[in-house]
Formats: structure tokens, C-alpha cells, sequence
């Protein structure tokens, strides 16, 4: 290897961004540059750990002027892609395109190859994807470095590398109190809070990466269940009774947690429920069904917008009250705007599953998640989740997806190639009911 | 991601190759496509296990069929290449960047990282590589397969990732038949033998890939003792005596063994070496030092070539039947033979190792891996190996390496940059000894 | 073996409790008495099983039933025992001994142990025999049972069956929960709580048995700490901060708690606090001082005593409010009590330690158990446990004991041959002010 | 506890025996002695650990005489034993009891128990044990110390205690070879026989005890095959080939063997049997029969005896040939001798099975085995068992017990109650044809 290559071409920004720089950081790219050398063949695993440790004592700016220099200064040489690609463009030979692989590969990602030398530098490397992804906004140039980190870690993340293991009340406690650090769905309130998450009907299981040491990467909660649940609080109450798991028929996922933002886009759900429900299948065969009880994420903003934008039409107006009535702490038992709300708010949501489109797809993400998994949407239960969160996200609505190992390769065939939601029949009347719907058909009967 | 793209630009040769496939290759080369297309993300496990099946059903010729078709329909598109440099070189940009990497990249390390999903996919994909390095003479073509393989192997098998692990009699014996299977330097002859080298005074460890369960990637097997052995025999000996090894002072690295051919020029013995040394400083104290008992394989071959060069020489001319003798089985009791070679050989040998060249850096393969490592070359052993391997290779020459973790750094250095052989004095003045260096001296005295 | 002898002599009164015994109760000494008879041997599995959930089942009236029956049904038979030991006074031989063993062992014995075929059998036997003992006040005849449940358990606890393990926050949480419910000295309030105590300067080790998964039999913790605590508030605040452990060079035993008062009387602590004391020896050199921060448990009920026997004495007398005072919650901050208190009664405590006796054995039950074990008493601490209990059991005393493995065993021979308070000079002067010793030279003197 | 009183009565004949003794042996008892008295409570690890090595040191004879004085100093005072036995005899008290059995019970007991606080004790004890039952004809006296042993032993390795562990080619090397070791019904022929022993279509299952690390107490192998097999060379043959698992029926238990002479009649086998066939069948469910290949140990000599008592009877005397040819290396394909043993030695099996007795149960002692654990005797196989050994016990004969859970209990009560000996009809037929049989037939027709 002409590691000499590696450390590949230096664009004029640098210069600039290096005199500001702090020693600190100045060390920390010579740190990296001598890691990239020969040196760093013998001296890797000492390098790599003394440039983490740098990075990690580096302030806000500091951090900044890191990564500026790493996207300018390890990116490929322009001249020497251009040259390569031409060659392998004129003849596309095994030599020509091992020239322009080696060529074009950014200096950076052999980099964190070799940082990850360092005890625990992949968690360092997963910390520095998120610190960039939180700033994609006002940094772009940081794209580089991100989409560097993002490949790698896309690679060593591979599901062939993941292992999965159930958690449950013999699990160590390290493990234990990151699921209730991470937990974002349903929190978890504390440990009294999760042992009932881990009694004998509930299952919790997570993938863990070997190098990432008592540091789950994903992980899904399931509760075994004699029927699918209309609601979601009584699968979260730490008071549960708890029920005989050999008695249940149906296992409901009712929360999966992405642990790592430096991880975002390796995918990794779809995974999990596949792998989970088997295993499950397998153990107690009485259980047949396979749901999830997931919130809806985007309705109430679309609702609310729907509203705003039809607030001539009587029918909109009156729930705009209900609405706003909803975010106070006491509303529930109120009368009248419960049924209100109950009577137009679930053909509305399912009018929003299979009408609200982003782009191509669905508008709500957890229906876009699922149904690419090859999950049926199954049903949509009014007070299905009453958490302020519920309230929040979806005025209290919670739905149903079913997965059905025999159906979800198709399902998801007829979501990528024609993003089709796939529902079950009483939703797709319902999304008939819902006064925009109606409004409709009457406004074309009136033409 | 824009799936479609992934598949990538076929080249002509491919549709002659795949008139003559097999349907089996067909069929492999279809699950491939279909692994690499948006139905891989839901599907990938099963196409992914259906797919490696395949492939290890395949006979040789259907194999090679296969691989015509992976190395030519799984590349780059040179235009689109072409276009994206083009993009960068003019306007080296984050976008433009991300766009060249995304077309660059060929698909098949993306196909190679889907087949990773099948339950143990990352041991056939190291046993392809094997198979592709095996034929990369008659099939220059295949080396973009292997390239992209070992490409990611090399990402994967990150130190970072690995597991040391100590190896004694309490492991399972399905490693340690392994064992058995892959030394190379010193044959284990069954289970008798192994017993031995797992005893108090003799350490093993091996570095793990967690995914490669059960199946060590390099170990090393070292012998305590109470100086620097002069001869290896003792140290492989079934029935040599046990000693304490609290009462041990040396540490002696007599065998290190890569296990997969499919992981060649992945660079691990470094890291075990040290690895090994700073954890057993740690845990017995009273260890200093760190040596080898090192074999020299290509000693015997310079020798027989300068000889056969300087055949008119008388000196050299009276090697020739003493190394001829040596291949008979009861050569070492001769007295005369022994007694010129005990003279010659040593002297020659550190003679072959300071300046026996092949480009700037020594010829001896063994050589080159401990001084780029960092070692020194401290001394020559008559008779130090007198198996048939150590008399075939070194005419029964070893050689002790020693490594100081604090010298290390810099004896690398001076390798890396200025080629040079760190090697004790002894060494050298016993280079100036041998025949050749004599006669040039003499040679230049006369002129 | 003769297996109808097992179920042994019945004697008269097991009929009359019959009578009075549930249906549950019959049931559950018919399995019993199964168990015991030859069917026992192929179904033993079965029938122990049976046997416990039965008695598991049984409420406290039909339990007291059970022990009725156990304690008279289940016992030799006089006669028999009398011809066998009369057998062996006139003739000692191996075969009079052995039929006298056979003979003299209750039934009950062999009755435990195959209830221990059950799973979970022991967990079981422990918690009988805390109900034993938790009724040997008010049911004398129970004794038997108590005391052959209490032969065995001693023989199956057996130091040389018990596992070391160290507790920390990579412990299971199943084991972490039962700290906190067992824990008695300084009661953990918590998960916050006991992550303190597991913190790189603190260890808890405890004993397990294999058969009693989960559940610690003894466990001790322990303050790596820079010098002897004088004050126990600070090792137990899970606020104070964390110290390097390498800088420690003192281990103080806080607390050692036994889990199972089914298991009173099984000598565990003085093996533990030994074994961790060697354990942690090695492990941290640079560790001298091994010492306790030990609550002194019959202070203040002494003290309280002597008040008020020598009530007509004015320096006692000025004690009592004090004492009184102190049981008020906010008593601490008070300047005059505290300078009385603090003046007198470390004092007092030297001559409690030194004088007040049970038996020849000091009166303090936790000085009893230290001295035994070889330990020195060391100091005594002013304000040393501030917690509620630490001012109901010692006025707020704290002491600390002293282990120097070197003299442990010379400590341990002078305590029990000669009941020597082994105690450092400072106490034994410290003895020699209290109001008691000076009164008692002033009478000397007078006289 | 008195301690003093532990170590108990010393009669007579040990003081000459102690003259005799060599200083070792007065040192290991003094060890004892100390090690029983209160020093022992704060020693006892230090004085068991140097008891246990100085009694591993012993020579023969002073291991001799160490017994003989652990035979007669540690053993109950005639004297007390008669005074608590009449205060008992007189009034059943608990108190009474109590005393009692603390003055019958051997200071050796508690000494054994003492003892068993040096690390790997437990394995010395064991070791012991077996010492003392090898010379159990010679040294008659010494069966008080086998009886202390055995009491202890049976009590410590309770079922409840064991833990059942599959051993398969993942287990540690330290515990395969022991199985090597310790086979003794099919010899194991080293590393190549035993994989074979522990490929996916056998199964081997051993009972553990926590103390005793990496060593069976108990091993059963079993062949999974497709029926119940009439021979068991093909179970046993290394190069048999491999079938799945999954196609098989039957579970087929073709060796179980006890590890330590020193835990001999300590009753394993039977639950092991057990829990090992309801292991497979909740694993493998199409596992329905679960039967044995089973040697006939005493067949032979049976049959020898028969035949020298009936050498006037023609049948008889034609058969005395044909077993002495088969003692000869190559019997088996002898035509004529075959033949005739073919037709009259199953008959006559059959007939030893269920008539030869000794006392009420079976003269052959793995028929009384398995019979006692309620199998049923299902077949007997010609030339099932044609390994020497087999030739050499049954003149090549093996039988197959059958288990049926569901009838093991009554088979059990049958056998233990009269001794019913529960066999197949066929079996019952076959013996009707015995020579025997048809001889008494004839000869009560003659009568």
C-alpha cells in the first residue's frame, strides 16, 4: 500500500482553518496524520488512542475546527480522480479500477479504520456521526466526513455482526439502565418501571455489536397478550397483573428504540421484529399473531394544518375547540368533545394513512417503517394512547400493524414498486366516513 | 439510496459467460441480483442464505462461471464514472464528492455485505476469497473480486474487532482440534502433542472474529523458559519436562500461524505479538524478555544459488556436497560435513540476512515481517531446527528476534524509512566472518 | 439400607395433632412418608415436589400442624436406641457404631435430603427453618426439627461449597434487587443508592451457594479509602465522590450483612472478610490496612442501664437528658450536650468494650464476632454514625476493628482461651477516664 | 458447641498404633486435632489445606496407620453414648435428642466436614473414600471411617446439588478427556472415537458438582437412531456414518458410567436415566421410544456353572465346546458353533434373566440396575455385543431394557415389593425354550 497516498490531497481552506485552530486540535490532526503514515502500521493501537483521547478533550470550537479540517484535508486528490476515471473509462480493466478505487477512497475513511484501533474506538466513532449529524444544518460541508463515518459504520454494523440476546431481570445492570436511558416511546420510569417491562409476559430483546460492549443498538419491547390491544397504557402500567405466557395468543411490539443517533440509517428494525417474532414463533407456539401497538407521529400536525386550511367548512371548525381542549391536563372526561372527537377523529386518521403523501410515501414515518417492512395496517383505536405524549403526537390515537410472516414479502414488493398501503378492509371504509370524504363526495354529487 | 444503481453497469463479456452457466450459476447470480435489489431489504437473510447454497453447490467450472460473471457484471459504468470525476475534478465538493463515491464503489461490495446476513456468511465469503487467491494466476481477471473482497475483510477484521483470547486445556475442544489442523511452523501431531504445548510453562492465544465463531484468525504459542533457546526442539518436544513458571524469566515466541488463507495481508501478527508480550509482562512480573525462535525459509535456496554461482570457488565448491548430504535422513552424526558447515553456515546466513536483498528490503519473508514489526535480529543457531522442514529450509539454522516494546517504535522506524536490519553486533561481525565477505576483502586487498 | 427404619418411632402425641391436621396437612406428611419409603427412590424427583408445594401451600395454623407431626412422628425410637447405644458401650466395634448411627438418626434427616431432590428444594429448607426459628420461643418441641434442619444446612453451607463472587454494576440486576431488600446495617435506598456503592472504590463481594442461584448468602462491602474512616456517613452518602482506587491504601468493611435467617448459626463472615481481604491484597498492593467501620450494637441499652443504677451519682445523672436529648431528630447541632456527650462517653464506650460482659464473653455482639475472628479493636469514633440507628444503638459511636492477617490467629487464640479484649493502647487508656473508672479509683483512694 | 467434646473418645489401640506411626502421620493427625478444636474456626482453611497435603504425602503404610487411627480416635464415647441413650430412653424429649445426638456423632464427621474447607478438599475426600473401600476385606476396622465418608458423601452430592450438563465436541478438552478416562462399558479408543461419540446423532449428558470442577460424577452416552438397535458395535464404531437427528425415533442409552470409585453407592444413575430422557423428548419430539443396549455381565458364568452342574446331560455337555471355541480370537465365523449357540443361548439368557436370583432379586446386576429404576426387559439380541469383552461376559449376547415413563413407577413398586422381574412375552416365551426349561417339562411329563 503507498500509504503516502492515503493521506491524500489537501485543498486550499485548510490553511485558513488550521491557523485558527487551537494546539489542541493541531494536535489532533497530527495525531491522525501520523496514524495515516507508516508509523502507524507498528504504533496504531497507541496512536489511535492518544488521537481519541485529544479529540474527546476538544471544547465546542475546538470540535468544529477539528472536523473542518478532516472534511478539507483527507479528501481525494480532483486531478488524480480525474485521471483514473478517465483510464478505467477508456478501458475498464481489473488494474484500471483497482487504480481508481485506491485513488478515489477518501483519505478519511482508512482514517477511522484505523482509529477504531483505540479499546472502544467504534463508540467514539459513533458519537462523532452524531456530533456531525446534529450540525448537518449549518455545516454542510461537513457531509463528507458524515457520509465517510456513515459508510463504515454501515459496514461493521452489518446484521451478520449483530447478535441478538434477550434482556431480562438477569441482565446486568449496566445493560438495564441504558434501556431506561434510551427508552423514547413509552419512557420507562425507573427501575420499578422496567422490572414489570421484563416479567415473565413481556419480552425485551436488543441487538448488541461485540465491540460495543453492554451498549445495546436497537432493542424492542413485546408484551404477550390474549388479543390485540385496543390501548397502549395498560402494557406500560408498572401495576399490571401479570399474566401466564403459556395463555397468550398474541404478541404485541409496543416499543423499538433506536439507542444511537450516530447510527441513524443503519437498518436495523426490520431486522429485529423479523428475527424476534420467529424466535417467539418458535418457543411458544401458541402465539399466532404478531402486531404492534405504534403511535402516529404525524397525525395532529396534519390534522391541525387540515383544519387551518379548511376553517370556513363548519365541520372543521368545530373540532379546532376540541382540539385545543385536548391539550389541557383534564380533558378527558370530558363529554361532549369526546365524542366529537371520537366520532371524526379515526375515519380522519385513517383518511390521513392513505392519503397523506411525502412525496411518493406516506406522510406519517412509523406507517412509512412498517409498511416497508411488509406490515398491514390493521386498525386504529380512539384512546388507544392517552400519555401527554399520545395526546400530543396524535390526539390520543394509537394503531395496530400486523405482521404476517406469510404476507410481508409481498406487502413489501407492492410498497416499494407501487407504495401501496396496505390496510386492512375496515380501515379503508373508515377512511370513507371521515368528513373530508364525505365533503368530497357530496361536493362531486353537487357538480 | 437509489437501489437500481446498485446493480450496476454490465459489461458485454458477461452475456457470452452466461450463455455457457450453468443454471445453477444462473440461478446464484439471480439471487445475487435480487439480494442487491429493494427486495434484498426485506428479504435479505433468506436470499442471502439461499444464495451462499447455491454457491457451495457449485463444481469448479461452474464456480469459475460464476466468478466470470461477478467480476465483469458487478463493476462500475465507466461512462458514469467518467462523468462524476469529471464533476468533482471540476468542482470538488461535498456533493460531488458523495456522487463520485456512490457511483465508484462497485456493487458487488455491497452484494458482498448483503450475503454477510446469512448465518455464517462471513466464513464463506473468507473461503471465496481463499478460492480466488488460489486462481488469481490463470484468472487476472477475477482480481477485482478479490480486491473488493478483501477490501472489505480488511474493514472487518479491524483489530478493533477482535478477541484475544488465551488457549489452554480448558478450551472447547472444537477450537483446539482446529488447532491442530492449521499449525504450520511446527506440526501438532494430535492431541498428545497439543496437550504439551498447553501446559504451565507454555502460553497460546488467538485473536477471535465474534462472527467466526469457534474458528481462531491467527494464534501464537510461546514457551516459557529460563534464557533464550538456542534450539526449538525442546520447545515442540511432547515429553519435554514441565517447569514452573513463576521461575521463568523469558518469553519465547516459537510459532505464529495465520489460519485463512482468505485473510492474507489482513495485518494481525503485529498487533498479537504485542498484545501477547504486554499482557504476559502484566500478569508474571519477572518476564523481561521477549524473543523468537524464529525459522529462516529462504536461507537454503539464496545459498544453493550462490553457490551454484561461485561453483568455481573452491570454498564454495566444498558446500556443495555438505548441503547435498544434509537431505539424508541420517546426516547429523557426520562428523566432517558438521563440522564445516557449524563453520560456514551462521556466518553466511547473517551475511544472507544483512544483505541478501529482494528489492530494498531483506529476502527472507520471516525477516521482513519481525524487523517491519520492530524486532532485532539478536542470533544465529547451529542446529537451532533440526526437523526435516528447518534442515530443508535453513539447513537447520534458527534465529532468535527479540522485541523491546521500548526500541520497537524506533526499530520500525529505521525499517520503514532507511530499510535498515536491526540486528545485534554479534551478528554483524559474524557477517563480516562469512566466506563471501572474506573473499571480497581479500579480493579488494589484492586489487 | 433398611428404609422402613427411616420413618422411625411414631410417638403418641402425632395422633392426637393428626386429628386435628387439615386434609392438607395428612397430605403433605403422606408425601413425606412416601418419599421416605422405597417408592421415594424412583419418583423421588416427583414426590419431593409435590411434597414442598403442598407445604408451600399450607397456612400458619396448618403449618404449626405439620411441624407438630414432623417433630414427634419422624424421631428414633427410644428402645431402639437404647439397645444400640447399650450394644456399643459393652463392645465399641465399628459394626455396635455403626448400627448405633443408624439407629439414632432421625428419620427427618433423610427427609430433608431427598426433599432436596425438589428443585428449588434448599431455597425451601431455608426459609422452613427461619420459620422454625422465627417460633422457638413459643413452640419448644419444634427444637428438634430446627436442630436437624440446622445439621444439615451447616454441612450443605460448607465454606468448601461456596462460591466468591464480586458484586458490581455488571451483576445482574435479579442479585443487585436483593442487596437492597437484605441489606441491614446501612440500609441501600435504591438503585441511585447501591450504583454508589459499586463504584471503582467501593467492592461488594459475597458468598453464593451453586443450588441457591441469584440469591447471596453473606455479602460484605467494602470503602477503598485513603485512611481509617473515622465517620461511616461519607462511605454510605451516594453523593460523595469518586476516588481512584489505585490511590487507596485502606479497605474498610462498612457493613456485612447475613441474607437468610434460615441460615443462622452457619459461621460465614470470618471466612468472607478473610478471603476478600487476601483477595484484595492481591489484587491492589499498594492496600496495607484492612480495618471496619463496625456499629457498636449494646452501647447505648448499657449505658441507658448503668444511668439508672447509678442515678444517685450527679455525673450520671447529668447524662440522662443528654441521652434523652439525643433521640429528638434534631438533636446534633446542640452545643452543650454535645460537648458533655463527646467528652464522656467514648469513654464509657472503652470500658463497655473492655468490662461489660455476658458470660466471660463481651456484652457486644459485634465486638464478639470481630475479636473472634482474630480482629483488634482499633478506635473509637465521636459522631462516627450519625444515622438514626447509629444514635439508637450507640449514641452515635462508631468503631473501628482492626484485621492484620499476620496476627489474626494469635488475636483469635488469646480471645478464646482467655477472653482477651484484643484493643489498641489508646483504647485501654481511653477506658481508664470514663466516669466509672475514675469514680472507682476515687473510692479506692477514699477507702 | 462444646468442641472439646468433637474430638471424642479415644480408645485403647491407638496408642500402640501411634507408637508405630512415622512422625507424617502424628503430624496429619495433630493437623486433625487442631483443625477440630476452636483454633480450627479461625484456621480452618490454613490447617485443612495442610492436613489434606500432608495426608496426600503419606506412603502406604502410614497412610495404614493414619486410618487405623482415624479409626479409633475420633469415634463416640461408649460411655456417654450409653448415659444420653437411657436419659432419651427414658423421656423422648427434644432436649434429650439433641444431646444425644451430639454425643453419638463421630468427631470424624465433623473432622471430614473441617476438611472440606481446603480448596479442591471435596476431591481428596473422594479419593479418600475410594482408599478406604479398596482395602475394605483387609481392614475391617476401618469401616467406621468408609461409613463416616459415605454419610457425608451421600448427603453433599445430593441430587439437588448436581447440575446436568450436555457434553458435546464444545466442551473444554479437561472434561473430554476425562470421559476417555473413565469409560468403562465401551472402551473409548482416544480423540477419533470419542468425536465421533458426541456427533450430532449421539448425545452424552454427565451430573457435575459444583466443587468438583471439570470432573463427572455420572455419564450416560445415547445414540439417537431410527429403532431400537439389536447391536451396539455400530454405536460405538467411529466411522459409523452420521445421521440426522431429526429422522430419528429412538434414543438408545448404550453406556452410562459411575466416574469415582469414591462415591460408589451413592445413587445417580437413576435420576440421570431420567432426566435425560425427558430432556430429549421435550428437544427432539418425534422421539418416542426410549430403550438401552445393555451388557449381561454375569451371563456367562451363570451359564459356565449351569453347564459344569448339568455335564451329564448330553444338551449341556454339546454346549461346553462352543464356549470354549469362543474364548478364541477368531470365533465368529465358525459355522456350526454359531448355529447351535444361536438357537439354545438367547433361550437360556432368557431363563437367567428371570430365574437365576441371588436372594429375592436378578444374579445380574445391571438387570437388577435397571429393573429396580422400573425399565422393562424388552429383547435379547444374538451376537448384539461381539466385542471381546462382550464375548467374554454374555458369549456376545446384549439385551435392550425399554423406560416408559408411564410405567416406570408401577414396574418400580412391582420389582421393589416382588421383586417381579417385568419383561417383553417374547422373552417370557424364549425362556419356555430354554434347555432347562424344555428339560423339566420333559422330565415332569416322565414323572
Amino acid at each position: 500500500v503507498i500509504l503516502e497516498a492515503l493521506i491524500g490531497f489537501r485543498s486550499r481552506p485548510r490553511e485558513t482553518a488550521a491557523q485558527l485552530a487551537s494546539s489542541a486540535v493541531r494536535h489532533a490532526v497530527s495525531l491522525c496524520r501520523s496514524l495515516l503514515s507508516e508509523t502507524g502500521e507498528v504504533s496504531g493501537v497507541r496512536l489511535a488512542t492518544e488521537a481519541l483521547e485529544v479529540y474527546r478533550s476538544l471544547d465546542a470550537p475546538a470540535q468544529a475546527a477539528f472536523f473542518d479540517l478532516l472534511a478539507t484535508g483527507f479528501s481525494p486528490d480532483p486531478e488524480a480522480v480525474g485521471a483514473a476515471a478517465e483510464a478505467y473509462r477508456k478501458e475498464p480493466s481489473a488494474a484500471n479500477l483497482s487504480r481508481l478505487l485506491s485513488v478515489v477512497e477518501p483519505a478519511r475513511q482508512e482514517l477511522f479504520r484505523r482509529l477504531n484501533l483505540a479499546p472502544d474506538g467504534i463508540r467514539v466513532l459513533v458519537a462523532m456521526r452524531r456530533d456531525l449529524l446534529r450540525h448537518a444544518a449549518d455545516k454542510p460541508h461537513w457531509v463528507s466526513i458524515e457520509a465517510d463515518l456513515a459508510h463504515l459504520l454501515n459496514s461493521w454494523f452489518n446484521r451478520g455482526f449483530l447478535e441478538l440476546h434477550r434482556i431480562d431481570w438477569r441482565t446486568p445492570a449496566i445493560v438495564l439502565e441504558k434501556l431506561i436511558h434510551y427508552e423514547a416511546v413509552h419512557q420507562i420510569h425507573g427501575w420499578h418501571d422496567l422490572r414489570r417491562r421484563l416479567e415473565r409476559d413481556r419480552r425485551c430483546y436488543a441487538f448488541f455489536h461485540p465491540a460495543l460492549r453492554d451498549d445495546p443498538i436497537i432493542f424492542v419491547e413485546v408484551a404477550l397478550t390474549r388479543r390485540i390491544s385496543p390501548r397502549v397504557q395498560p402494557l406500560v402500567d408498572p401495576d399490571a397483573p401479570v399474566i401466564d405466557p403459556r395463555s397468550a395468543t398474541c404478541a404485541v411490539f409496543y416499543s423499538i428504540t433506536n439507542c444511537h443517533e450516530g447510527l441513524r440509517g443503519v437498518p436495523l428494525g426490520n431486522f429485529l421484529i423479523k428475527k424476534v417474532a420467529q424466535d417467539l414463533g418458535n418457543e411458544l407456539r401458541q402465539i399466532r399473531t404478531f402486531a404492534t401497538a405504534s403511535p402516529v407521529p404525524g397525525f395532529r400536525r396534519w390534522l391541525e394544518a387540515t383544519i387551518e386550511k379548511q376553517h370556513d367548512r363548519p365541520q372543521f371548525a368545530a373540532l379546532a375547540p376540541v382540539l385545543a381542549r385536548m391539550s389541557e391536563p383534564d380533558w378527558l372526561p370530558e363529554k361532549h368533545a369526546s365524542e366529537l372527537a371520537q366520532r371524526e377523529l379515526p375515519a380522519l386518521c385513517a383518511h390521513y394513512f392513505l392519503h397523506a403523501n411525502n412525496g411518493m410515501e406516506p406522510l406519517d414515518s412509523v406507517a412509512r417503517f412498517h409498511l416497508r417492512n411488509g406490515a398491514r395496517l390493521e386498525r386504529i383505536n380512539w384512546l388507544g394512547d392517552t400519555s401527554p405524549a399520545g395526546i400530543q403526537r396524535a390526539c390520543g390515537l394509537m394503531v395496530n400493524y400486523i405482521y404476517r410472516l406469510s404476507e410481508v414479502e409481498r406487502n413489501h414488493e407492492s410498497y416499494i414498486k407501487e407504495h401501496k398501503v396496505v390496510a386492512s378492509r375496515t380501515i379503508e371504509s373508515l377512511a370513507k366516513e371521515s368528513i373530508l370524504e364525505r365533503r368530497e363526495r357530496r361536493d362531486r354529487r353537487e357538480r
